[in-house]
């Protein structure tokens, strides 16, 4: 492993590296209002290809963009009942506009079922409206006393879906389809981190659900990290906001409804997933930078035939940057590129181009390869691929050597020292055992089958809590 | 020109042609607190497109995306004196947070120079840091007393772009730059609006600006509307937030800056611009459906030669929608489809398959053409160039015929009722011109120089007055 004297170990303070790197590879600041983030460019250059690939994915499912406002009369909230109780605490309320005390109190939009479900009930006409789907990009306010940049924020930036069904089954089948060929397939694929899928205990499910599943995933300190949600509104807003069809037959009944979203805090995922002692490590199917080029000393041709080298690599598709400020020491510049975690690092100087060659230094495994210089924009692409490959693979080989399967609730209580457990979850239930888990700050982070498939309910005989400590 | 009755006529009600084109069209609605807005799907796909044209203009000339918080400080706001006193009055303020009054108010975002400069007097050290280029994709919120959908919203999505430089001259270089490479650029060669480039008159700068620069685009009815901002802030803001840096000659200087802004408004021109009495007319470029494949009845191989055809043109990189709606009567779905401005219909039944021919329709001429069905997948991308061409040089030829080179106040007013007028800047000066044009609705849009370009300053002799009533 690279190691780098400006961030802490991870191994010695993980919550201190975690944060050295968010600062030093220039992910993202606190904002003045306390929870705030402000995200930085190189830190939002990878949540803009975060979003452009989950967006062609919501796209595919049938889900159409659009906005909806920032502001919601402080009276939609308190029409669901669950939904008020969840969001009232944690809501930000504009009481002034304009120079003016409002007749009525605004809240900034915690999540957007209200004002969304206000519209759908007037689109909403007949069974030929369904179903019907809709997805914004946007950002949320919910009131946090503890911030932590990307993970919990005051204000995060998110993609929010909503949608009608006929059907109890089809609004139940959807949810599962954005969970899985939505949700996990960009996980899994784009951010190389495996994820389990799996229901969460009644209590812990969104405000005014009937069911919320979740993608959770493991982080490098063995903790969890809820990456994203899926709900099953049933008929709950519906019936708040009336939200009503005409069947075939010529009955009225209420639509049955889902809503899911992923934020910013996948970034922090990102971080805590893959990065490592020397920074962060960017899978490249999600990387702002892939390749760079850097060129040690501008002499004897290097400038050019480094150059040269990146056009190339930017015509074999990899998107590619050119290091050539030779005014700033090469190690503090290597150095840098490891703190970023672009992929694959080419070094470049006089003695490379004497010798018709290139260092090739992979982020991942930080080996180093001589390499012919011809032959590098061939090679670069299909190492990229190998790269995500390999990190996918030592995050999946990593989680599932620390996903253990446990009988007793002490024995769930030792293994989520190090990772996850899972263990019965009719035991947990019948033996009061989520409160002696929570007492070493154990919680169940989602019930899943023995096969790794989504219970129908809380009831089956086999299903099995996942239980670890949770970000 | 093809006629709907379910649209007031432009010559008849202009303002309430554009509100019936926005809502028959499903741009968007009016959102439950006054002044917000809902953008709806179609909308946002437009708005979409245009997003991902100017973004990559932007990212071409330098600036890196990224975010600031939604929340700012209400004293921030109060440190560059013009810029408190032109944004107090507008301003959404929350007094309360996660259940608590809060010890200082917050202001909802306007628009960000106050907190984008709290961290540029972080991020700028040395000489060597600038020029420095942000620019973020965000909502901003200024409370609105007549709002109007897209023209002018409470709440509005906006890109506001902010930058950093060295010396006054290289700020200036780049406020035109924006103004011209990217604003203009986009909205002539890709929204198809020819704009006039000029320098505001001082008292309607940007508060806390030393110079806006503004594009300004003639609607159908004859009004300015002002497309885009480009701003040299100078060191006002730097000043106020102590964003300076180290010179190389070891001097601490103040740095110069722009920031310049475009928004959901240009939605509100795209309409008013290029629309018709049948609705929407979109150009190509811009038209997230450019092809629409409207199946009359599925009969005899008809629906398959549709689905064959509609693959065939999204094979040659037209964005291609398939109307097999064959329940809904084939004249409401053209009308529809002329309401949403789609440039290209092309209707197939069976009696078309008999004859190996479709109806190609150009939704800008209202053309009908027989073309055999083997070749219009390769006409069509001509065609849509064609389209493009030829709305800019429909909308240049009506806008040019409308702006007349005047030398009298009267005149000015007389030639103002049906578009622009051009008058002596000097001449308005020194007979307080601009008052008496403002009692008939007139008011001064920006000040150019005969050849075109943007005057240095307000003083210049042969400074020429664009004058016309507006949005």
């Amino acid at each position: 492993m690279p190691r780098s004297s400006v961030l802490a170990s991870q191994a010695e303070d993980f919550p201190r590296w975690y944060q050295d790197v968010v600062a030093k590879a220039a992910l993202a600041d606190n904002g003045p209002v306390r929870g705030t983030m402000v995200i930085l460019p190189y830190g939002f250059s990878i949540w803009e290809r975060m979003q452009n690939e989950l967006d062609a994915r919501i796209k595919t499912v049938g889900a159409d963009n659009c906005y909806f406002p920032l502001f919601i009369p402080e009276s939609y909230l308190n029409r669901e009942a669950e939904h008020v109780e969840g969001f009232a605490p944690e809501v930000a309320v504009v009481t002034h506009g304009g120079g003016k005390e409002l007749d009525e109190p605004i809240v900034v939009r915690p999540t957007s079922e209200t004002i969304i479900n206000t519209y759908f009930s007037k689109w909403v006409q007949s069974y030929r409206d369904l179903p019907l789907k809709v997805n914004q990009w946007c950002n949320v306010v919910r009131w946090e006393l503890r911030p932590r940049l990307f993970l919990r924020t005051t204000e995060f930036l998110w993609q929010e879906g909503h949608t009608c069904h006929a059907t109890y089954e089809d609004a139940r089948a959807f949810a599962e389809t954005i969970l899985t060929d939505v949700y996990a397939d960009f996980m899994v694929n784009v951010l190389a981190i495996p994820v389990f899928t799996g229901r969460k205990p009644a209590y812990e499910r969104f405000p005014g659900a009937i069911n919320t599943l979740a993608c959770e995933a493991m982080m490098l300190d063995g903790k969890a990290l809820q990456m994203g949600t899926s709900h099953e509104l049933g008929q709950n807003f519906a019936k708040a906001f009336g939200t009503q069809y005409s069947t075939e037959t010529g009955g009225l009944e209420h639509v049955w409804q889902t809503s899911w979203g992923t934020s910013t805090r996948m970034m922090g995922g990102l971080i805590m997933a893959h990065g490592d002692d020397a920074g962060l490590r960017v899978p490249p199917r999600v990387a702002p930078i892939q390749a760079v080029v850097v060129l040690v000393k501008a002499e004897d041709g290097a400038g050019e035939a480094a150059e040269a080298l990146a056009r190339d690599l930017r015509a074999a598709g990899v998107r590619t940057e050119l290091d050539a400020r030779t005014d700033v020491s090469f190690g503090r510049r290597a150095v840098d590129w490891e703190l970023k975690g672009v992929p694959v690092r080419i070094e470049l100087g006089p003695r490379d181009i004497a010798a018709g060659q290139v260092t090739l230094v992979r982020r991942d495994t930080a080996t180093k390869d001589a390499t012919p210089i011809g032959g590098v924009a061939r090679t670069v692409p299909g190492l990229l691929e190998q790269v995500q490959t390999e990190l996918l693979g030592a995050a999946r080989s990593w989680r599932d050597a620390r996903t253990i399967d446990v009988t007793s609730v002490p024995d769930a209580v030792a293994a989520s020292a190090e990772g996850f457990a899972q263990v019965s979850w009719r035991l947990l239930r019948q033996t009061d055992g989520e409160a002696a888990l929570r007492e070493h700050g154990i919680t169940v982070r989602c019930l899943r089958q023995p096969d790794g498939s989504l219970p129908d309910s809380e009831d089956e005989d086999d299903t099995l809590a996942l239980v670890a400590r949770a970000y």
